[in-house]
């Protein structure tokens, strides 16, 4: 690993603040004191580098495209401590291990925790990008607030996941359907029993190679739509990425499999009131009943709805092109069901960091009036209008970097 | 410690199957082999102990009255993986030690994890016992199946735990304020980033000596009562002891401190139903619009109320007693309301694991209507009827071994 070796050296002058202090007459601090506050955040100039030994270094994927999600992480973690005496200790990056954990943390009984999922691209240029980082932090940071967790500083963060990305540059995938997922997690740490404001904490960050979503052209999904499972309601946490939300849909994900279901199309109250999909944001283009083209998505004020920067991402290239009428709102079944059979409604998709957008094929509806299941039939894969493959041709090509779109894509 | 080395020896003779088979021309295998499916459990007779060298071994708390609640473990857990191949592994018995878990664990990104809270007591004639464990059994098997995570038998989880009591016997305090608090848990561990079923967990068991609760006398909390806030919803996990319930309400938690209320009243709906207290359930005193005596706590139907096993025991006790009406209804904050300006509300008290009964004093109202606080003083600490303390004793009683009570103890 000469390429590691080399950086070994170059990271070797990464001066920790206590060090810059007694060599304070040698050269000036970066940072100037007073703004120097461990208590708010950790700093990625005081970033220890551990670099693996060969024997700790992993094989690559012969063929990253096959990868499955999440079953391959690349060689280094990086790990950050903090507690309320103290504030952040300094960031460390590390070849990837296991966590010590005391069996009486709070993550392991109360959930305290919390995540980001986000995407490295190698673009056709060979040049690294993460796609809209400055994003994914700030949905961190309003996340750490809800869950008690401490926050930090998002600048210092991408930095941070740029070294990491420089260190594990060659397990992003050379191929233009493929990246490396990045995992930054926020867990609530000190080992004791009484439910309230964790009083230590780990941030860690964990990044594996993903392949591609679409091998074989897209894959129309089945919803399980049944109101009867909630995901989230309000003033709750649905709007936060924390663990928590998750835990309860692992159960009500096996019902949907088991009735041939890939994902759950998620209602809420007695109107059933689209919300996501699977992890998803949902979008749907319509013709609506003023006969106009629409792009619809459920709106955010409620606290339903988890924030997605993809979802973020369509809603603003959609207003650039000003193609057809761009709404957040709330949409029910009723309306969805009447626009089918009245052939209104043209496409359906889901929007996230995975996939980009997953196109719906089918509804499988609980009718709660009858108690039986109905067939809702969505003609996505045949629209006319290539609203969702549009989509995805525009961000995948700023992702790989054959398009430019200024404050997108931050390069390493 | 020759009390445990005796234990030792004893341990030594506890086979494992595998070592059974092996010797099955010595000595018949106590489970006949048709009925051993580590597909379903792990087994007590399976249990390895490692025991504690003498510097592994914690010095006792001098003044266990003292004691914080969760900040003092003892010597020994357990620990049982399993995974979806082979299912439970061996339980084992070792000194207490942190956990190596993956970073890419599912309890820490999805919150795949639940847990039990329950209670074992030196009687006064020095016997160990437990507090109605098949309850907490129960519940734990119910939750694991909500969570997604493997199941097992509750009755050799019970050997299991009374294995621990043994070896850790000198940590159960010799008081009768004082309790072993157990803390059995169990976590998703399989480190792939899909959310889906875990396909490896970990159950684990610490347990801790806790102090007096009420060491001056009751103390009456104060309640901050906001239908901003949900606890739980119908459609959701409200009713099982999963992980997830917990991170969310943290943050709340701290809203209340800053009012200067010790809990949160966790309200529900349009008419602001009472739910929970904390992380207690909740039982009102009163004199009904009918003029009859009622205790009344609300119903588990709904799913938004955990069916705490001390709720379950108060009811239990009230309708022996047949004393006055008892009712499991849903209660809204009119009634509450209305019944004060009365004077017909005379008690109000939180019941769980830790405290027994939790009386309250006040509750601290947001009124959606004119967004402002009221003060609604509730006469618990005065009243004559003497409800609440007839509880606290009978329990207590129970729990220490001055009054026998068929099924609810289960001396090691």
């Amino acid at each position: 690993m000469p390429a590691l070796l080399s950086r070994m050296a170059q990271r070797l002058v990464i001066a920790s603040p206590r060090m810059m202090a007694t060599a304070a007459s040698m050269q000036p601090a970066a940072v100037p004191e007073k703004e120097y506050d461990p208590k708010k955040t950790f700093y990625h100039k005081d970033l220890e580098i551990q670099l693996a030994s060969p024997s700790q270094l992993h094989p690559k994927p012969t063929d990253p495209t096959k990868l499955k999600f999440g079953h391959t992480y690349a060689d280094y973690m990086m790990t950050c401590d903090w507690d309320q005496d103290k504030g952040w200790h300094a960031p460390k990056i590390e070849p990837i291990a296991e966590l010590k954990i005391h069996p009486g943390a709070k993550v392991l009984h109360y959930a305290s925790e919390l995540f980001e999922g986000m995407k490295a691209y190698r673009g056709v240029d060979n040049k690294i990008r993460m796609f809209r980082p400055d994003m994914n932090m700030m949905r961190m940071k309003r996340t750490a607030l809800r869950a008690a967790l401490p926050n930090f500083d998002g600048e210092e963060m991408i930095q941070i996941l740029s070294e990491m990305l420089r260190l594990d540059s060659e397990w992003v995938p050379n191929s233009d359907v493929c990246s490396l997922y990045m995992r930054p997690t926020l867990i609530g740490t000190d080992p004791t029993l009484g439910v309230g404001c964790p009083s230590a904490a780990k941030m860690f960050v964990i990044t594996g190679p993903v392949g591609a979503y679409y091998s074989t052209g897209f894959q129309p999904v089945s919803l399980l739509a049944d109101s009867r499972f909630i995901r989230a309601f309000p003033g709750g946490v649905g709007a936060y990425k924390m663990g928590c939300n998750y835990a309860p849909t692992i159960w009500v994900g096996k019902e949907a499999a088991s009735k041939n279901c890939q994902q759950v199309l998620w209602l809420y109250g007695e109107n059933e009131d689209l919300t996501e999909v699977g992890t998803m944001n949902i979008f749907l283009f319509w013709k609506n009943e003023q006969g106009e083209l629409e792009l619809i998505t459920p709106p955010l004020h409620r606290g339903l709805i988890l924030p997605g920067v993809t979802r973020d991402s369509l809603l603003e290239l959609a207003r650039e092109w000003g193609e057809y009428k761009v709404t957040e709102r709330t949409l029910n079944m009723h309306e969805v069901k009447k626009a089918i059979s009245e052939n209104r409604l043209f496409e359906m998709f889901g929007s996230g960091t995975a996939c980009v957008v997953s196109p719906v094929g089918k509804i499988l509806y609980h009718n709660k009036a009858t108690d039986e299941y109905e067939d809702l039939m969505i003609p996505t894969m045949s629209s006319k209008y290539g609203i969702m493959q549009k989509f995805y041709d525009t961000i995948n090509n700023i992702q790989y970097g054959r398009i430019e779109r200024e404050g997108w894509m931050r390069e390493i």
